[in-house]
């Protein structure tokens, strides 16, 4: 309650809490009344509904929002498999491939380089989610057929981002883990789309959300039925120029205390430089992330989208070694190369 | 280029300029060397690409990126008009009405006293983007023919939010502006689809996203099909607590300078607190604001969204009155109440 | 408490809280049980402690840290004066003059087209905080001398920026308002030595810091003894490119709601380009900061600091009679020029 | 240049840029002019200068700004030696102890246990910038002879924060490295000062500064006489309210790649929780940091500052394990614990 309340003022607020089904709990102090409410239900409502009473200073929410994706309603980890890979385990899986699905023979090239470098799953995006409506955006339902592909000949399951809601089932017949990319992470719409679908869904933290706001985008999927969801810390948006985002590594422990669901790190995005994506792939495993997404592309140069923040299969494959020691000196497992 | 670059990497780097069909302009200074190559198209194949080649140490984009939305694509303002009243003239134009469309009743009591305060524009939400699950999520395609009642009653056009492409066109049926919120400003997808309709589009800027990143959003539109874009500020994310978002009044000014689209102002979410709206509805109009939408309820306490952040109808008024001054005060307009 | 804390855990952070003096008050719900304990002092003490205590989840301070500043210490508006300038009246006080005080000559050029504008102050900094140790650093003491001459000629006080404790002494024989800068904004040991000395004292917010931090940081200054405090906000760091800094425009309703200082903008330093700063300056003024700190330079172009910001003179005249209209549209007023 | 500028324009920015000095180089394009000029002293000033000019729309400077600190001013790295620690080799350095020095037997009771995990380095803040004057502002002098005394009882060189220009020759006399905190990183005077001393310098990044602006702070030292300077990480503010401010980990890779100075991380402040604590540090120093800075203490319940983000000795002692497995899998070294 504001400073200055009156008696009437206290006795009106506890009333209408009481009036609402609520237990009102009164202390009072020299300077200030606190009044406490304990209820999980409607909140929301009652938030505003309290916030507009006479005398109310400020109402703070004590419980957190989440509850399917929150450590509470579960015991032990969320394990979730596609293939031979499982996120949540003892292993810590990595997904690679180029940014954009180019060509056949660009998946041709890389695909098999990144299996044997000890990759788990492989990435390529058919729907370009781009700034501008000018540049490459991606070949759709074509890429999708490449990556259907690719998954023959190599026997990775393939995971590409699905835009909106019109192509979740389209894209759920090709790729085996449905990608929710940063920008619509808080696109209601395509997460209840996808909480319908059997996929697991790798779910992006958008540049400019909190941890809080990811766990609740999660519940959408999985209040919509889908409980198979990954989390991905990309980076978000801070006023430093060097990098492209400035990557969260703290997300990681603060997830995993929260939620039961696995954990990824995208190192690529946030550097927005191959110079520095390694060492922010070996702080994510060492921080106790279940994955990478990390983006390789044969000949950078020519990339047609995020050429500059992609590895070299090579320097990517020195990079897999690397990050097997951390896993092993954290008592984690890495799959070794072939 | 980088420091200590060797004359072949200069002329490797001009030859490869040369090969993609530009002009190579060599300036070697002292410690650095300095290639300009001038052309607008594929200049982001073209970023990649540089950044790969051995010896560049730095790609920087000197023109901007948006060219239907720039100043520099058209003469004047442009000017976009729905009912009576026309964004980007001298008139400074309100919308009015409450954060989400709860029932008849609520609309009903609304709309008249918003009219006769002034407002040329009803809003209402009848999707609403929650970030839980759990909220109210709008009462659909029942409050779009709600809001149809409404401008049927008070001769008010309508403004709603349209979350997804599969619903734009029932709500163009219903609705005279269509309103892409901040969360959605990203979402190519939908851009794309109210891009292809011919009703005037009202597009936010993300919580988290530059002003270049608004207009190349308003490029999607534009590009699609459809040039009535208006453009609003609504308060960004930074660590300031005490306000919801931090309204970035510079964005009118810079908007202003840079396209000739109508830029107005959303003062509600931005401060998240009535209290504040008034103070920030003033600086928007002051700053040059085209117009404003603000949240206004008739019982503010019972809102099933957003109770916190509206004025009451009262309120409302008296705020009408005190821009009228100042819209006069700079050589502009403003409707007078009935 | 926790989820599953133990009844033996409640018991156990009551008993500390009664040992620590103050009275706890428990409510239990089903989900969770919350302990109140009123009391202010000792406040960081308390909350460092009960976070470490077995069984507890999170400890929420309540009452607000500041106190000599906060409206509930003082009825009314505090009102500073300097000179026939009032800070915290009805009158909008403008403070004009160069980013830096680079010559006798540059200083009789300006001072007194800005005095005829209507400023009421005089600004020119001479001991300049730069980013880097290449740049100009500013003239010292020749530069408060020079500025104690045109005191002189023009009869407009002057406010000049403090870097440091060692210099406040001779700032205060030539100053009549003394600046602390934003990058100073908590450097305690400065903003103890001003708080000793009787010249009133213009604290600008750090680009990095909240309103209740920029709050304590005056407390500071008050606690030491000296209640003439003016408070300046210039804009915070976000991710926004396009202006120098954000100009948290919100600031000034939600400081005028939480303090009896007075508060005024300096649009200057937001915007970073003399084009923003007429509208950030209209902004502000209606929102209705008690003043404005705008760099005005005759020769921006030679301008030894901050040239692109600083508005020509024939510009701030301009701009004034447009402010002087604004401030009689919402009830206040500002001197004519002359 | 600005679309539409004049030959004449383009003519009189190069005579002017000639008179400079400089030399210009025009490249024309069909849209736009640019004019190069190459050159590294008087940067601030030409920036200015130009931006002035008629016709001139944007002067982008191409150079960094650092100089002593920069790569390319020495070949291989920086090594700073104290005691036994040497920053910036093969080994690396963890620095440990309480937030604040509160008394002997605190001391007493935990530096003994970080010699034994293997910490080459005690910290302990006698001077504390405490955000609230009411807060404990540590013991001043007193503090610092306690931190000489435990010097002498470990042989452990002692760190120490120093906030005013004043205390430096004093706290210099007792502490063998000293810190410029997060909020000082700006304090010019200071950082002159320290320049001036012997003893080598722990820079901590502000908490809203760019890493720009770090190494140019770091350059004030170093331009003063003193080259030995160690950077470190502690994290910069956002919007995240999980951790107290969010850890920059690309700060590490980005920072080497730009200096030859060492660059260590204070996971505590970053987190803010102790929970997080080991997490932070295992990443930073799998990304390649120098170091680490890491409040330890035996009663954190009882701590006067900060006591929620320490660490209790034993499992700082595990954490130093873990720590070595990483070091290891790296490729580096760790001081084994006694």
């Amino acid at each position: 309650m504001k400073q200055g309340h009156s008696d009437k003022d206290v006795d009106s607020v506890a009333g209408a809490v009481s009036q609402k089904g609520f237990t009102p709990h009164v202390s009072r102090g020299a300077e200030r009344t606190i009044i406490g409410v304990i209820g999980n239900d409607r909140r929301y409502e009652l938030q505003s509904f309290l916030e507009n009473l006479e005398g109310v200073e400020n109402v703070i929410q004590i419980l957190k929002p989440f509850k399917l994706a929150s450590r509470e309603s579960r015991t032990g980890e969320s394990s979730i498999s596609t293939g031979e890979a499982v996120f949540g385990g003892k292993e810590v899986v990595i997904i690679a491939g180029p940014c954009a699905v180019e060509s056949r023979s660009q998946l041709e090239a890389i695909a098999p380089l990144v299996k044997r470098a000890g990759a788990k799953l492989f990435r390529g995006g058919a729907y370009k989610p781009r700034t501008s409506p000018y540049s490459f955006q991606g070949l759709g339902e074509e890429g999708l057929i490449l990556l259907s592909d690719i998954r023959k000949m190599t026997g990775l399951p393939v995971t590409t981002e699905v835009l909106s809601p019109e192509t979740v089932d389209l894209v759920a017949e090709h790729a085996d883990l449905l990608q929710i990319g940063a920008r619509n992470m808080q696109n209601f719409a395509l997460l209840q789309k996808v909480g319908k679908c059997r996929r697991p869904v790798l779910l992006k933290r958008g540049m400019m959300n909190t941890l809080e706001e990811l766990l609740m985008s999660a519940e959408y999927i999985m209040a919509s039925g889908n409980h198979q969801v990954i989390l991905c810390e990309r980076g978000i948006r801070t006023f430093e120029k060097y990098s492209r985002f400035t990557l969260d590594i703290s997300a990681v422990p603060i997830l995993k205390s929260l939620t039961h669901l696995p954990v990824i790190v995208d190192p690529s995005h946030a550097a927005g430089n191959w110079e520095y994506v390694s060492a922010l792939s070996r702080a994510a495993v060492a921080a106790g992330a279940d994955g990478l997404i990390v983006e390789v592309h044969h000949e950078p140069q020519k990339a047609l989208s995020d050429g500059a923040q992609s590895l070299k299969p090579e320097r990517f494959s020195a990079l897999m070694e690397e990050l097997r020691h951390i896993a092993s000196a954290i008592g984690r497992e890495m799959a070794s190369g072939t």
